[in-house]
């Protein structure tokens, strides 16, 4: 079988994902979900004018039937007489999908929807912050708060593979690695209660639900690096992590860095010399469309080949979850078997690395069956 | 037509430029202009040796007669029998330059001379803070400074297509983002009055700018990345402008990040979650010479195709207003080219996309006829 | 003779080295030395499996007599039948090692050892810090030391073609950068002494022994950017550095900025805008392996070919010795052959600007004989 091949039937674990959108999109819905700004699509702009516009005329079209790189509004017409839901989640080749719940779950499929929908194994991944935030909004005392979190942690991760922390997007990464104390905490989460406790934003409440998530031995997921338009992306840089990671390396919890572009190198370091640190590119492989073997070359320089994972991010559109696989696999067997053309890699290695990354480094991390 | 054929015959905006040098440039004049070192070139150095000087030797010789890679002594010796202004303007293939006048107005042509010698039509962008510093020389009560500013910038855009800050410069971007207050800026004039009131380098005076040049409608361009040697690079990252691009987003403004490197990427990335934000590779493109193609790709991940312009920023040898067209072109046909080849994007598309890069986009952000 | 003959033929200077161990090196030693991490290798992990792994099976086993891509354990079975210190170091086609001496000495060859093994030159260049460390460790009265370190100095540097600084590792580079009053050296002495006067970290004495070695004469090395555990990657960013360039700039001292990455960039802008700063990407080309052509690549951007300077940084196994320089001669060979072949540069000027690199920078630099 050629590497090609090897790539293309591997399959994948995409250890990072949301659910599908249900039901119809008109051209502004879809266009508004593949770009990850929140503003409004000015009149002059459409967002397929894009790597990721362009990757989805070019590689989902045909799916639908059409000609490759066929127009926006006849993909979007033959989009509405299909169930593209099921084709495209089909057609990525994931055997197990980690879903992360806590964004905006009511608009797309939950996990055994998912499953459903794909014929492929679904796990939940658990947002800290929601998690905090339903507390929260359940529990009248403050004093109460700790031990609930953590009585409402056990129950949500009782079925979880993982936890995840969006603290880049609620304050950057340029916190107090330290824990906190109690006594901070309940200061912190009076001074919440006291504004109405709803969207966690305090540095101290989010740095001590990043030292409860490093407490629970599930592996910890941090949004790293380009995001929406609510991010401050300097703050996002993994190297900011740096003192945080080292003093929860003794705690055993495993920590994985999602997306980091344009920090990836960065990632990649961290990667090298923390055992701890593992990384993805997530969904900047499909941001990037045709540049998505560029990137993930760049992927490829520092970090030891136990350390990478793959993931789509994909959220809505479930051109999303098939194009984050479609464009891995695109840009792994042209950088990979580039290495092996240019006499610097073995096919073999090359096909080991590739099931490393595309499955088996997710499957020991995560534990999955 | 070929796509590289279409790309050769497009006329370009160079929508960030400066004048042309008049009269003669000996050898030591002529390495000064060719890199963004101020310092004297060392004996042991020339700045031939750098990936400009081998791109003026292989693409500008030939314009003057000589083979590919002439040596600089005898590209020099051809260059001043001969009228290079003229010869290298013409060869560019620019319909419109966008000229910042605020930079050694003296030393070069100004923008009637240039569109005159090069048969392109030339439009002013004004910097702000040169029209402080004039504001300043004729005003001698800092109380009538805020009213005289705004009538001379009234004055002097009233032909003009754009605003220019080079704050990048004069403090970096690590400012206050927020809008000065009359009362601040009175303050901020008198200490600067008291000083002598020469050189803008106070950061509440450059905010101050920045908010107003905000507020005039006109596309503000800002200096971002790569430059010379007065230059805090660390402080001339985009992302350190995030704030202020979101406090100024409601206003309209249109704001163009020029050069970027090596923040190419995360210019991409504002461009892509702000809808008012542009970006071009600007002077980065010629000074890389060999490797255009690869930097310009690099900034074709994450920005929409209607966020990219071209220019050039050009200053001084002719050379330099002929590169920067030329080694766009050759750069925007390998990489769109490639993409084309490797079967992601169709033969339209990049047609599109180069066209909306090199003319389209800049025509519709200045409003040019 | 073609651009790639004249590349493997060219004779390089290693401008920055370490020794090369001696003994036999079991599995979990050598694993232990091809990762920049200080942390025990997990078990789950092998560091063969990383770019440097796959780069030593697949360059390294054949001069052992084994078919490239040999397994790991073979490769150290063929090792350990051999003499793979003269084999690797006489394979690797350097004429001259300057040889920095500051880092685990005993565990290496010195300089005249690897002189003898290797057949080429063998230069020393001496560490600041470990000589503050050495007077500290001999001088019982603070007041002595400034006095004695410069005799120290002046001893170590007689013979010596440069000096090191490790700031980076020890702090970061944003520090102040002005140079420490005598009063303030003193006191930060007493403060170091007072605890013990082992490791210096102290922010006042590693700008002290900066703007030491600034005064010196000789070329200061800095280690900048990838390096171990124990560095925070992101002060070790060289435009932090950026303002005491600035500062001595005036003494006249030539600083070689050490691996960069991932701030190479960065370091090639520094080496354009300075007259007084050239940089190498030493250890990064053989970590990145098979992408040692790409990252390269980026260090010739806005670097002027005179500044560009080659480094192993090896240490230890002397596969690095070798990898350092066979890397890069593979990566100049591929990234200049490029140009020439896309027609950007001439034949001729590849094989100059190669051998700027690989050797005339840095005999004009150190002056070497």
């Amino acid at each position: 079988m050629s590497f090609a091949d090897h790539v293309a039937e591997l399959s994948l674990v995409d250890h990072h994902v949301h659910g599908a959108v249900k039901g119809e999109l008109d051209r502004t819905a879809f266009e508004q979900l593949i770009t990850e700004s929140d503003r409004p699509v000015p009149p002059w702009l459409s967002t397929f004018d894009s790597q990721l516009g362009l990757a989805i005329r070019r590689y989902c079209a045909p799916l639908l039937g059409l000609e490759p790189h066929a127009s926006p509004d006849d993909y979007l017409a033959a989009r509405a007489q299909q169930d593209p839901n099921t084709l495209l989640l089909n057609a990525a080749g994931v055997s197990d999908y980690l879903v992360d719940t806590g964004y905006q779950a009511d608009a797309v499929t939950g996990v055994d929807e998912l499953a459903a929908l794909s014929g492929a194994r679904a796990h939940e991944v658990v947002r800290l912050e929601s998690e905090l935030e339903y507390v929260a909004a359940h529990e009248s005392t403050v004093s109460a708060v700790p031990d609930a979190l953590l009585r409402r942690l056990e129950e949500r991760t009782a079925g979880a593979v993982g936890l995840k922390s969006i603290v880049a997007y609620r304050h950057g990464f340029d916190f107090d690695p330290t824990e906190p104390s109690a006594k901070e905490v309940l200061a912190a989460l009076d001074r919440w209660y006291s504004a109405g406790a709803d969207r966690v934003t305090d540095p101290v409440l989010l740095r001590w639900l990043l030292w409860i998530g490093a407490r629970r031995g599930l592996p910890l997921q941090l949004h790293v690096g380009f995001g929406d338009t609510d991010l401050n992306l300097r703050t996002a840089d993994p190297l900011l992590l740096t003192e945080w990671l080292r003093q929860v390396e003794p705690l055993g919890t495993q920590v994985a860095l999602l997306h980091c572009y344009p920090f990836h190198r960065e990632a990649g370091y961290l990667a090298h010399v923390f055992p701890h640190v593992y990384f993805d590119l997530g969904l900047t492989t499909m941001y990037v469309g045709a540049r998505a073997a560029a990137v993930i070359a760049e992927g490829l320089e520092l970090a030891p080949f136990g350390k990478l994972l793959y993931s789509s991010d994909a959220f809505g559109p479930a051109e999303l979850h098939y194009l984050g696989a479609a464009l891995w696999r695109r840009a792994v067997t042209s950088v990979l078997g580039g290495f092996v053309e240019q006499d610097d890699w073995s096919a073999e290695d090359a096909v080991r690395v590739a099931t490393l990354w595309g499955r088996d480094n997710a499957r020991r991390l995560y534990r999955l069956p």
